[in-house]
């Protein structure tokens, strides 16, 4: 998505230790209008998909998400990030690890909102090692419903976790991919 | 709203503890169809506000802030909660306590995302105590911004929060005020 690319050099600030931060439009101020267009271009890719759901996980991941489900006209659900161990037997949960805190979490999702009947497709706003992404998959295989692919927005490409993801067959269209990063420069793949 | 009122009674599940879940389409499934509705309900509020921003808190109210921003053209901007005493001075923050957690914690925003040249309405999902509200409007304080008003989908009026605010002469406008709640049925203001 090429206006992604342009927002992404224009504004993006890379900070040590691959660290991409894009919060004027992305992560903490939201430029909406720009999230609707991130949106159109996620249900482009999965318009002949039979999604039935969009699934993502709190915080930063709720707004790209819940762009998509506008046009798609499709219910987003977001895992809650638990601090909890005693999750009781209403939920789907996976534990996760956070590079930027350091310190593992676990993603909750109430039973009653994925089933067997669920085509889900994962959105998010970035893809870089893929640690998030694979404890929502674990929760969709949990509930027995299908995966038909995932679309982030932002791929960290040389951080490799998106082609792990691509290697089992996964369907990963991100919107921007990173190939290299330094701490003055950044190139997409072409 | 009426329709919200009415997917409340339909879909709302009340617990002990002045609780009430509307799980299925505000707080952890989204709808995102309907959130579209909100957004559409609070730019009609709004309309003749010259409102440049809407401040919002993670995670739950990022939804229905991000449709009222895709319906108005405008940016939002989303406090983060942080667990760090340590945040720097490129932060406005205040503190607040979760009656659903039982702890206080802080939100912060980025200097750069709230400037005197704004004006401001806050997002969220619940009014009840207006507890986070009141850090918000800290913030907006802070930063020299000035404040349009406060809407909220759901405000839980016998809580006393949303009338507080009032009081202080703050427009505060929630698409659906409950009047009392008990533990098996549940009135909105008329």
């Amino acid at each position: 998505m090429k206006a992604l690319e342009q927002k992404i050099l224009n504004e993006g600030k890379i900070y040590p230790g691959n660290i991409l931060k894009v919060n004027t439009f992305l992560n903490h101020q939201l430029d909406c209008d720009f999230m609707l267009e991130m949106g159109k271009e996620i249900a482009e890719i999965y318009k002949n998909d039979n999604v039935t759901k969009i699934l993502t996980v709190e915080a930063s991941g709720i707004a790209i998400a819940v762009a998509a489900g506008m046009v798609m006209h499709l219910p987003v659900v977001f895992a809650k990030k638990s601090k909890s161990l005693n999750l009781g037997d209403n939920v789907y949960s996976a534990v996760a690890h956070s590079y930027t805190h350091g310190n593992d979490y676990t993603m909750v999702v109430e039973k009653q909102f994925l089933s067997e009947n669920d085509r889900v497709i994962i959105v998010d706003d970035f893809l870089a090692t893929g640690n998030a992404l694979v404890g929502l998959i674990k929760i969709i295989e949990s509930a027995g419903a299908s995966l038909a692919g995932i679309s982030c927005a932002i791929e960290k490409k040389f951080q490799g976790g998106g082609d792990k993801l691509r290697e089992q067959g996964i369907k990963v269209e991100s919107l921007a991919l990173i190939s290299e990063m330094t701490e003055d420069s950044l190139k997409f793949c072409r």
